[in-house]
């Protein structure tokens, strides 16, 4: 198999500009082979994330790297939609051994194109240098008419809400990486599928920034704790949870492993759904507006004033343990 | 000394916050500790791009931390400018090993922020992830009031201009890596401070798009030779030069050490200066622009029908051989 260096730098970027140009669309300009792009702006607000992967840390057992490309779009995707804003376009930072495959490289390339076509933003280019491992940073750039929601603005008193339901990546990474006992087949493949390929609703960067009483957001992509956590840290506040809506796949493989289903879900990580807090007075119309947008969202809590993020189990009110997955942590 | 892993990730980022807080504003929405940045556009164009720096490829023997960051500022700066833009900030992908000093970090953070308030720009945090080596992706957006140059564009009998002169860091890579004869204190100060810290013209990203009868730019950040083959390409022409601009500097330098100075010119790499074209109608009025706004540049040949770089030796047209510095090439 040919590999990076039997090629060079030069023949790589013609190769992936070619890979791009026949399957996604190049509306920016420049058309290729710049080192910058640029886009007239008619939008109000311009909205910026990166977000990278790495293949030692986030390229799990068995994912191909069209999945780890496709993560990599995903992961961009839903740090914008979480701002209510909606994709235009990325740029890539490759840096990648030079014994690398240039099939690996395609496939790179395949699985963000895909993610390209699925949540309608282009692949502008971008920068390659050399790395020990596989290291990919996507840059996104989107666009918002309202001004972007983010991590700040949460009220005391406001509901807190989340879009979809937690469990199956924790269930996968469990599965993946320490040898649980599998379940039928059709559930190993919703989990494992949530793992490999997850997937965000690009319909919520459009509601979030334009439905009235929405305060702060963040994605799920920490874990549903450590996302809950970092929204009551900025905020100031405290968030109290009554309810974590729970993925019957997930609650299916907990049982035949022994697992506390509870664990799984806030502890997961790498789900991308939307966690956020709305006004109370704004609550009937938010859950009316994301039902006829086909949005699944499940209340789970209240702001309150005491610093945490807590759980009330009965009459009690426990405080849920902060151990998100974090970089460099001493027992990462 | 403490490393990464001794505090974490999320510790290592509110210091990096307070740090980049208490040297520079930030205008851009919110402001901070969120995973995304947006700002109201008013702007006609929005121009982005991103490139990155690598302890192991890019780090010189005797190059500071702080060096090291400033370059990564400089290089995506130069990249902006070079295509007629202003940058607006920047948002960093930092991957790095968790034994790396935190006073590292700090140091490179130093360098980032001095670069930013020379150059005008803010800093807009970013993403954080492992790696075994340090690997810093750059993403700087920037704005143009006037439609952007880019290295297509370039005409038959356009004028080839660049700023500044040559050489400079051509010498350093020799001092540093393979041990030259070192020239007077003053002389060598030059020239490693040019590799070690080397600068942009900021003003260059108001000229250039602003100037009527510029057809085409780049940076000379690979390499005058490199980047001269880049414009010939992707334009299908070729480009005949009759003038390198040297430095007197890098002149004393090759005499001592029985170097070629052309070959320390042509292939250095790493000088951010603006190479670009001219329709020959404009030369006159982009000369007088240039000078009146104290920007030194030199018309170094033509736009040529035959593809490829040739220089004008005597009566002769002698190709100029293509080998700048590429990522993965054989004998990197």
């Amino acid at each position: 198999m040919k590999c990076v260096k039997d090629i060079g730098e030069r023949e790589l970027i013609r190769r992936i500009w070619n890979q791009i140009r026949a399957e996604l669309r190049f509306t920016a300009i420049p058309n290729t082979f710049d080192d910058a792009v640029a886009f007239e702006s008619r939008y109000k607000y311009i909205v910026m994330t990166n977000d990278g992967i790495n293949e030692k840390t986030d390229k799990l057992p068995g994912m191909s790297w069209h999945d780890f490309g496709w993560r990599l779009g995903v992961m961009c995707v839903s740090d914008l939609i979480a701002k209510g804003a909606i994709p235009l376009g990325m740029l890539i930072s490759l840096n990648i051994p030079k014994s690398l495959e240039i099939k690996a490289v395609e496939m790179i390339y395949e699985g963000l194109i895909d993610s390209a076509k699925e949540y309608c933003f282009e692949l502008w280019g971008g920068d390659m240098g050399e790395a020990s491992e596989v290291t990919i940073d996507g840059f996104m750039v989107g666009y918002s008419t309202k001004k972007p929601i983010f991590r700040k603005g949460m009220k005391l008193g406001d509901y807190v809400l989340t879009t979809g339901k937690y469990g199956l990546t924790g269930a996968a990474f469990h599965y993946l990486l320490k040898g649980g006992i599998a379940v039928s087949e059709n559930t190993m493949h919703n989990i494992i599928q949530a793992a490999y390929k997850p997937r965000v609703k690009l319909r919520m960067g459009v509601l979030l920034a334009n439905t009235e009483g929405i305060t702060a957001s963040i994605d799920s992509s920490d874990g549903l704790a450590e996302s809950l956590y970092q929204l009551a840290e900025i905020n100031g506040l405290g968030i109290l949870i009554h309810n974590i809506p729970i993925a019957d796949e997930a609650l299916e493989y907990a049982n035949t492993n022994n697992l506390d289903v509870k664990e799984l879900a806030l502890y997961g990580g790498e789900e991308y759904e939307v966690v956020f807090s709305v006004r109370p007075e704004a609550i009937d119309e938010v859950l009316e507006n994301m039902k006829k947008n086909n949005i699944e969202v499940h209340i789970i809590g209240k702001v309150i004033e005491r610093k945490g993020v807590f759980i009330q189990k009965a009459n009690k009110t426990i405080p849920i343990e902060r151990r998100g997955w974090e970089h460099y942590s001493k027992d990462f």
